[in-house]
């Protein structure tokens, strides 16, 4: 299975950040991917007085663009995460995936927003213009099951587990750390989330723009179900392309038996009833 | 609070391994310590075939010896883990505390036994000889309150998770990794649970020693609840001395709000009900 992810310079034209992503593909195609990924509101510049102004209905202009490029190019496209505005007016931070077909094959609204205030470092609050998903997201593909989180949502435990307990073998999450969580958190982060669960993590960010509100860290990052890192990007505008073996999560799992060892007479971790 | 841990060579004599400790704990007096830890299976080589032959009731010999060393040093001690014996023959991995007066604070059974067939690597089966414990173990000091869980205890993120619902601002954490696991996965996941949860981590092992049936990493740990390494020992015998403020959980809890931020309308983790 292989896997292009496409780190991208966000433009403050949704137009131009399309036709970016549209070109890379195209010069691409000769690696010919399997999956393509995205970084987390790659058509917008990641300020929330923009999401309301940037944001579109589910099948939209841009959701037609993004769906029309995996169909032309037969991929699974994970296209990063845009602002989605529902019939109520409420904004989400969406991530779609589309099939080979350019048919919707997942829709993830981000479920834990970032709000963060750091003494002498972050401060952001996405809850001022954002509304959050409930949703947990898993799709199928000839690859076995895949789940699909935003950013901020890889801080938390209990969400990976859900995913890997649905059966997710490999977990898609579009991303945007900051300069502050970044050097800090990011790459523990994809290691430990992947190791525990024993899955793979695919991380993929924008590229770092220093002149830009929300200054991204970047190094999109792919690891391995033993927790190592397959492959990282630096700062810059960049694509990562890494061949994976789903089975690989199988062999890990019997080998260091932690999946099967949880003491689920102990304890439980379950969706909420509503 | 002013945290010792001591990692030891383990003696194939039990009351050499005693002996030593006391020793240590005497030369160290000085330091003035307010928490003490030791390694897993500190009195008894990491074989199971032993842990039978070495094992002890509760308030037996080695548990008396350990409570007098707590209570005329003064220090709380967890002191690491021996192996115990039930009253029906059951044999566990037992982690005991003795608070500054030498009484029993907490007793913790591991309740993840260590069974794992790595290829080309570590082959281990704890659960040959013994028993898994059930319950979560969390005890209240002057500096807040301590969660307990030992060394393959850690893999699994429910547990930490529990222990820090229940109020835990420190977790401890007498370990064994060996020379596949160690290099592997030691560091990341003891930094990963202590960011994850926002809570200080103290992982003390047995020094490593090569020509042992079992072969420990040593590399005893501090982390911090920002995922920080605050000290780290080699894989030899020595002391870690480390002064941490437990308030710096709050701290780190307001700024980043994991912990409060968890969607539980969603999803919830859970002690079963039996």
């Amino acid at each position: 299975m292989k896997i292009m992810q496409i780190q991208t310079h966000v433009y403050s034209e949704k137009k131009k950040n399309l036709q970016q992503l549209e070109q890379i593909l195209e010069n691409a195609a000769v690696e010919k991917p399997d999956l393509v990924t995205v970084g987390e509101m790659f058509v917008c510049p990641y300020e929330t007085r923009l999401f309301p102004v940037y944001a579109e209905e589910e099948r939209g202009e841009t959701w037609k663009f993004l769906s029309g490029l995996a169909k032309k190019h037969g991929i699974w496209l994970q296209a990063g995460s845009i602002p989605e505005k529902d019939a109520d007016g409420r904004v989400y931070n969406t991530a779609y995936v589309f099939d080979r077909e350019g048919r919707e094959a997942a829709r993830h609204r981000k479920m834990h927003l970032f709000d963060i205030a750091i003494q002498g470092g972050q401060q952001y609050k996405e809850s001022e213009t954002l509304s959050a998903g409930d949703s947990f997201t898993v799709f199928d593909t000839e690859f076995g099951r895949i789940g699909l989180m935003i950013c901020f949502d890889i801080r938390f435990v209990e969400l990976a587990r859900i995913l890997v307990q649905k059966g997710a073998q490999i977990i898609l999450v579009p991303a945007a750390f900051n300069m502050t969580t970044g050097p800090a958190h990011w790459t523990l982060t994809f290691r430990s989330r992947a190791l525990d669960n024993q899955c793979f993590m695919v991380g993929t960010s924008d590229a770092r723009n220093e002149s830009a509100g929300y200054v991204a860290y970047g190094h999109s990052i792919l690891t391995s179900p033993w927790g190592e890192v397959l492959g990282e990007l630096d700062e810059k505008a960049g694509i990562l392309i890494t061949e994976i073996d789903p089975k690989e999560c199988g062999r890990i799992r019997e080998q260091l038996p932690i999946l099967s060892a949880r003491r689920l007479d102990c304890y439980r971790l379950e969706e909420t009833e509503r």
